[in-house]
């Protein structure tokens, strides 16, 4: 079993990320489970003052993020820029050891927008997360009037979904695989 | 007499940026102004669902924002991003009718750090803030070891300082200017 943790960077209720995301959670096949972190929102603003006495939602944060095996991130953009409270999570998990060497998709709802997109990617990247590109996909919804329910019947969203599911499934067992040497070694 | 609105994107008690607008708001002449605005840490998460009943702590912010002539952001890179403090506190402004052309001076305080510099320009241009490049300077700090009394008593950092106030006030009162025709029309 592998377990994913889902994050949406909008905590818009009717947010097309969360959305997404919910539709992700339904699509998984029984091996892969994916659970919605639904408590962005009540994370303090990152204030490295509160490190020596972390409150209680970052203490629980921090224990979903280092039992999950990967990330699975959607975020829109806002102004060209990640999202306060996306950018705010992850600052909040700036040199957490757990979060090292994390694998995570980057989801992309709108094709247009790459500001959000490639910010996001270079942060993840200085915080030694790994970002699976196979599972770092563009979905796009913006404008595409789909709920929750025609993302799942929508066969290529679907199949799209799936495979990202699979590449970040293929990422973490590939890494559980103990390090004996294969031969040849070349 | 112009009026400037200093927000700095850490939350920390020991920020640097925080500092530098401490120092900048001693050394300000006479004829301006610069007020810390020191409440962005109350500020929620970013949620467009609250736009319809803004909370208490967004109303008094955004009075401050339209209060003032021009802005002076301050804000330290995370992980090669905005800080999510700052961001946050932008998200706040989006569309918000007294911030299209506002003038915005943004200081940096760590001459290495490119990333949040450049995705805070992107963001404010996005949002038809007018960035006052003259006013937009790096002020080495980071390592300097300068509390807020030595930079004020540094001669080429309080000058540096001054002139990046006169340039704001110099943008602001340009613009109050009655727009009379000038003679010769080339």
């Amino acid at each position: 079993m592998v377990n994913l943790l889902a994050l949406s960077g909008s905590l818009r209720a009717a947010s097309i990320n969360s959305m997404l995301l919910r539709a992700v959670a339904r699509l998984a096949p029984c091996d892969i489970s994916v659970s919605i972190f639904t408590g962005l929102g009540e994370l303090p603003l990152f204030n490295p003052d509160l490190q020596e006495h972390l409150p209680a939602s970052i203490l629980t944060y921090h224990r979903a993020v280092a039992r999950a095996d990967a990330l699975l991130i959607a975020s829109p953009e806002y102004a060209h820029g990640v999202t306060g409270p996306i950018k705010n999570a992850l600052d909040w998990l700036v040199g957490l050891e757990p979060f090292a060497g994390k694998f995570v998709g980057v989801l992309n709802t709108s094709p247009r927008a790459h500001h959000a997109d490639d910010a996001l990617r270079e942060t993840l990247r200085t915080m030694a997360a790994v970002i699976v590109e196979p599972a770092s996909i563009c979905v796009p919804l913006l404008g595409a009037g789909l709920d929750e329910s025609g993302i799942v019947a929508t066969p290529a969203l679907a199949d799209a979904v799936r495979a990202c599911l699979r590449a970040l499934e293929h990422a973490v067992t590939s890494r559980r695989e103990p390090l004996t040497p294969k031969f040849p070694i070349q």
